[in-house]
């Protein structure tokens, strides 16, 4: 394999600007940079958090080598000094993260980063990355899950993915979402993501007829023959072919997998020959081009399908292939530690920032357990569960609900501090079961495929006024 | 950074059919397999291919570790002998393909591998990841190239990647479909992409006002200052604070960037802004959102851009994220040597294969120097160009058309023989060239974005009688 530093995997600006703030002496001011996204992918109510376990693997091995510092030389435009400086490079700074699995929203930090400038900006590109492609499919993978109400979904996209890390980490994200296994060997090695998979078209056509390729393999796996019934006809030749095998054989729990054709159609009449042979407990796998939206509309017309392996249209997330993540800064701290917020005004008004170092609190009610709003507030606020608390729409601030009964949950846990890691990664099963979880404090409605609640994130009446006075200053 | 053994990258049926090909003795059988695809990507005329270096280099390293072969064994259903085998497994077949560049149509055969069963299923997975992978960008990035007639585009998306090898493979696929440079300082560093870039809005933001980001920025870089000019106000305040710096400090071939608003306003505003001003030669470079779409319409509109950097519609493929090229078995090989075709008929006709070991010839005007039409021949074909050469459509045989003054060129050049690597790769630049000169070749009516003309892709008499037979005997 080639070997690739992950260091490395930025944008060239990332280091012109460290470079800069080298040679002007700001190198080690402390900056404050939040991840946050802007809008849903499919124009969902929510996304899923992912990624995490990546921004922390490549956090701990961040470094340049010999080689890199080299390249950066030759390609011209740094100083000595800083290339020197590049040599005992690591990240010394904090980082606060919402978990993996978490439900999150636009416009709150998912992830903030407390770091010498140089350090914060040249992570930008990577941390953005890994973010945004597994929330990406987390996000699209528990979509599809939740559309197949129950049946078993499987991750079968990698010959689709936009590269090796898009097929292995993607599918690391689908189980997250909550996919329940995958085809790809690398991930369940690498991961722990449980993989399967029995028999493609080739191995029907190597024995030249279907009986013998059906034959041969369920000899081979009796307790994992999942039969590919289209090569030839699926109705005429592929299931009765699999029926016959099966009664041969006595083996009562096989599968059959349709991969073309219509699916609800074929699905209903193959169940009626199974049922009819007695193979009741033969489960009827499809998998050809599904998606949330194909899958709702089979489970509707009463398809009689078990297990749903789902390729291009999740490992790419085909109806939305973006999660645009974004990393702003947010703050910077003088020398005697005064945090000072800084906002990026913009003539696009959604894409002003929300300034300052924040704490990012969700709100529950306490007898549902639903989660009823989320709160940017300053670091040092905290809510006062005892009270009564008014939030209102930052966009419209007349717009206001007065909560009772709540608590609040910091959303944001440490995950760096002075460099050292201090979380420990939970499971991927774990993680999981967490997202699992936190999905059933969402309502319904926010929930919806289409056109879904819009859930409350609002800012706290200390942060907004921080924002309006930033913005009449930049207006000067 | 983590290990990963991209052999291990495959789905987990090319292993129990392995293990099913060992156990039944049919391990070492030839196949022959093609990897085609089966329409293009927003519904253009054509594709690039690319991706065949990756291809190679994986073959190359293709083996299974000791712990490779422990987990496999901890999965069970595998064979201890099988198991052994996997140990010295490495890749002893013949790989013919297209180069790197090669403008690809449906249906053709743009690579076909020729090995024992098992070593040609195990690779299944990664040779179609790595061909649907970088076919897809470089193919988009050719389509956003000619739309922006001879502008600059440079590609600007790592952030938004589906993963990391999507962001530094991705960036090398798109400088084949022709942009001139990457923000990716992997992809510089790995392949030889120039990379570069300046400043992010935190640049700005972190000097507190725009003239002092500027001037510090400026008198870093007085050869590479392309100004970021959005942070506040792009009209208002940031071009005329550049057009302030780039006169105070003599610099004549700066740039500006336009990250936000309207694109086509704000550049024609700010050319007038910076022609005024006498910087006639500083550039301006656009980033925000686009893609062959958007820029077809800012050059009809006389948007004033002289660079383009796209980013996720670019990287993701975002209008049409994936290339669904498969991997189809075509023939086996007797003990003989004798070469037996295979079919693999389907409900929906589209994906009817097209059978036997085969050539594959694009034929060309010998005057004009453009392509015709391409012919998928048995093996042993030869094409007479000294005699007039009729070529049918195989889908209505009754549209034919006569070729004369033409020569056929074989596309599919060795890439392994007998395991063994036979091919020189070319440089990024020289593949580059090679996608720009044989763009040349294509008329303009295939080219179009919008119902492009449909370029021929006939079967030779003989292939089509074979095709015939097989579909003919499936029936029976």
């Amino acid at each position: 394999m080639t070997e690739r530093n992950l260091s490395m995997l930025c944008d060239f600006y990332e280091l012109t600007m460290s470079n800069g703030y080298f040679r002007s002496g700001m190198h080690n001011r402390i900056t404050i940079f939040d991840v946050f996204y802007r809008s849903v992918p499919d124009a969902a109510g929510f996304a899923i958090a992912a990624g995490l376990e990546q921004v922390i693997e490549y956090i701990k091995d961040l470094h340049f080598t010999e080689e890199d510092i080299e390249y950066l030389r030759n390609k011209g435009g740094f100083d000595e000094e800083f290339l020197q400086y590049l040599r005992n490079f690591r990240f010394t700074g904090d980082i606060y993260a919402v978990p993996e699995g978490t439900p999150i929203f636009p416009n709150e930090p998912i992830m903030t980063v407390r770091a010498p400038a140089i350090e914060a900006q040249l992570i930008e590109t990577y941390v953005l990355l890994a973010i945004n492609h597994q929330s990406l499919i987390a996000t699209k993978a528990n979509r599809i899950v939740r559309a197949s109400q129950g049946r078993t979904v499987l991750e079968f996209g990698s010959r689709r993915a936009q590269g090796a890390d898009g097929a292995v980490i993607g599918a690391r994200a689908a189980y997250i979402g909550g996919c329940k296994g995958t085809a790809c060997v690398l991930t369940d090695r690498m991961y722990g993501v449980p993989a399967g998979g029995t028999m493609a078209h080739s191995w029907v056509q190597m024995f030249g007829d279907e009986y013998t390729a059906f034959k041969t393999y369920c000899e081979l796996y009796p307790n994992n023959a999942t039969l590919l019934v289209d090569t030839y006809n699926t109705l005429k030749s592929g299931v009765p072919t699999a029926i016959r095998v099966f009664k041969e054989l006595g083996i009562e729990n096989g599968g059959i997998r349709l991969d073309s054709g219509d699916i609800s159609y074929l699905s209903k009449k193959a169940r009626k020959m199974l049922d009819d042979a007695g193979l009741v407990n033969c489960k009827i796998v499809a998998s050809n081009s599904l998606d949330e939206y194909l899958i709702r509309d089979l489970m509707m017309q009463g398809a009689e399908i078990d297990v749903f392996g789902v390729g291009e249209r999740l490992i790419t997330s085909k109806s939305a292939p973006v999660f645009g993540g974004v990393y702003k800064l947010v703050a910077v701290e003088d020398a005697d530690g005064t945090v000072v917020p800084r906002i990026k005004v913009s003539e696009n008004t959604a894409k002003i920032t929300n300034p300052h170092f924040k704490r990012l609190y969700r709100l529950y009610d306490k007898d549902s357990g639903k989660a009823l709003a989320d709160e940017l507030c300053l670091r040092d606020e905290v809510i006062d569960e005892s009270q009564p608390h008014t939030i209102f729409d930052p966009n419209a601030t007349w717009k206001t609900k007065t909560l009772e009964n709540f608590y609040a949950k910091d959303l944001q846990v440490p995950v760096f501090l002075g460099g050292e890691c201090v979380y420990q990664t939970p499971s991927i099963q774990e993680i999981q079961q967490y997202c699992a979880a936190q999905l059933e404090t969402l309502w319904d409605e926010v929930k919806r495929f289409e056109n879904p609640h819009t859930y409350y994130v609002d800012l706290s009446q200390k942060l907004w006024d921080v924002k309006q006075q930033l913005l009449k200053d930049a207006k000067r």
